[in-house]
């Protein structure tokens, strides 16, 4: 069973916003078991639009258009899907319910025509109702095929595809069973690593294929397995990964399927009943920002000090100037200091800290852009890492994030 | 002069990573005049991508591929691209020059064959050489048209394409000239601000279009023309914005074309010698880690006190605790003493604070989930401001921190 996504705007296609509606629709595809053919971006433009329609039509079996719903006038979406569907748009009183109740109880101001027209859908449509915005899904079927009409505005579209289009697509069709499992490793290349367990990948039964997913000193190894038979399926690829882990186990960090390596420290911490706190001084909040993207993080993450400047690590974070001085901002001794002091004033059972130059020029020291020192502390002992992290301010602030995660999970991981 | 681009690998179809490539190259291609007529996003298999190589022949004069070009067995885009222009494989010594140096100063480890591989190439290529890594890009011509293959790790296609492929098209074509220019407008829906500047719109000249781009609490306003008289153009556009601005005073907030709000804070801020503290519960270092992954951040940001736990406002940031205890620590109160705190500990200008719910679950507050306070401190004043940001984490921390830079930016502008 194929998928094709089409995204209608020409926000994307000038590189105004960067697409992630497909990204979160071609997972939430293939956990039901529908595997997307292809993502196509076009323009607002109808002709183009009808081509794209037609092309997909002929590669997959469910259609899933994103954008070009919203009230303005460069929205054209709706009137070109009816004329594909040989249709006419007609006022649904239940969608203009729905946004009569969001004027009243959001909006709180009178309703317009270009609110109303939102409510016109195609006759031959069945509306998807959006309970977040005015913009409603659309339905449609055509033979065996099924077409699907989204809002682009991405927490409208996730409520529709979580609740109406994944339920209703499993109700329409016979869907096969697909399980990936991705296995997270730090500190080995690419081809270092597909080398190593080359005789392993070879011998993977053909209904499991093997990616490679590098990035910024991780490698993800994606395992995709595509069968009828559920059970069987899980087995096998529970059995491969068995197989692989004694081959990577200095690398291995994780399964990530879902789940990202600080939602797995967080996880360790909450179950553990421990504490973190953080000092982060180039990483400039990235990393408890990271943390705290995940619900829960208040059970585990008490807070950090960003210091972006010299005296406010003294200031702040009790960092004595003279250590500073002597050893200079970016060092290993001033990143342990601050680590150890953010243990003690945030009272926590660990602590993590960073100091470096993110560039693109040198700062308070003299160290070279791309230097970081990443340091942990704990009530037993204190240890720090210099890294040279390269010239490119944001591979920098990501790498650092990721080392720092890395440095974190094995010291929280010791028995 | 159109373009399509091709991105391949099944990691994007599956949903793993969101396909950030076509945006940049996008905007890129945007900037020299070349409008992308689509982009396609395609699997790891040979008749898919030579499907979507003759499809885009039809639609376009330029065809950039991105990705498919790693050392390991998941990777066919070469062959096939050599299959594509009825030609074989040959390797490059320059490549493979360029690979031993990468081998030599960085991985410092021996070359395996899978890395001398990625010195192959199509014999009727132009390499394009690739300083980051070990995969080259490639440039091919078939008539008219050109064909540029690119790595997909961003920061090697985001040096080819600055470096080699933009100039080289330049070179190639003659180009038209295109101009875009946004205007960031807080606090007034997509369809109020439509209506309000309906007359407008209807007189702009038919060689300029206007889109509008809402996003949690902002809606850009983004003119685009093209026209081959480049005096003509950015006159008119410039002619344009200037008889808008007095329709829109009270919800305009800045241009924003290559730059976010954040990076305008900045600015103002850099140019004023001023310098800016804060003190964030609910955002979690969302604000400070925005602002410093802008170069330039340690001139004005001093540093940020992320306090996730209620004892933490006390202990890191000298909140009273009978302050607490009497108002909760979701209170304009609390957030008044944290921006006036910060401003005293970091001896800044200007402080911001937020505390808040962002969900899912209630805090160490009774407060609703969504409820933040914003607050702002500086010598001579502190106020802050009470919101409702609904029940999505997510959105909750986003729309707190837009509405932070929102207030931040009055502020700092106020005369």
């Amino acid at each position: 069973m194929f998928a094709e996504i089409i995204t209608i705007g020409d926000e994307i296609l000038i590189g105004q916003i960067v697409d992630t509606n497909s990204a979160f629709i071609s997972k939430a595809l293939n956990k039901i078991g529908v595997s997307v053919y292809q993502i196509t971006s076009v323009q607002d433009d109808k002709s183009h639009i009808l081509k794209a329609l037609k092309e997909a039509e002929q590669n997959a079996d469910i259609i899933i258009i994103t954008g070009g719903l919203g009230p303005t006038k460069d929205d054209i979406t709706k009137k070109t899907i009816a004329e594909y569907f040989d249709d006419h748009l007609v006022q649904s009183n239940e969608v203009l319910d729905n946004i009569k109740r969001i004027w009243k109880d959001y909006i709180k101001k009178p309703l317009e025509q270009v609110n109303i027209d939102q409510a016109l859908v195609p006759s031959k449509s069945e509306v998807l109702m959006n309970l977040y915005g005015s913009a409603p899904g659309m339905w449609l079927r055509k033979g065996n095929k099924v077409f699907v009409s989204l809002p682009g505005v991405p927490f409208e579209m996730k409520g529709l595809i979580d609740n109406q289009v994944i339920p209703k697509l499993r109700h329409s069709f016979k869907l096969p069973f697909i399980k990936h499992k991705t296995i997270l490793t730090y500190g080995l290349g690419e081809s270092s690593l597909a080398k190593r367990i080359e005789g392993w990948e070879d011998s993977l039964p053909n209904f499991i294929k093997l990616a490679y997913l590098p990035n910024l000193g991780r490698v993800r190894l994606r395992l995709s397995g595509k069968l009828d038979h559920k059970e069987k399926l899980e087995t096998e690829i529970e059995n491969q990964v068995k197989s692989l882990l004694p081959q990577i186990e200095d690398v291995f960090v994780g399964f990530e399927d879902d789940e990202s390596i600080e939602v797995i420290i967080g996880k360790h911490l909450t179950n553990l009943n421990r504490t973190l706190a953080l000092a982060e001084s180039c990483t400039g909040g990235k990393i408890a920002q990271s943390l705290t993207a995940n619900p829960g993080a208040s059970k585990y993450f008490k807070g950090s000090i960003v210091s972006y400047s010299t005296e406010t690590k003294t200031i702040a974070l009790n960092v004595s100037s003279d250590l500073i001085n002597n050893y200079s901002v970016v060092s290993a001794e001033v990143a342990e200091a601050m680590a150890k002091n953010a243990l003690t004033l945030f009272n926590t059972d660990y602590a993590l800290s960073t100091t470096g130059n993110a560039g693109p020029t040198k700062g308070d020291s003299d160290v070279e852009v791309g230097t970081v020192f990443i340091a942990i502390a704990t009530k037993y002992t204190v240890y720090s890492k210099e890294f040279s992290f390269g010239n490119n301010r944001f591979r920098v602030i990501q790498k650092a994030t990721n080392k720092a995660f890395e440095m974190l999970l094995k010291e929280i991981s010791k028995k």
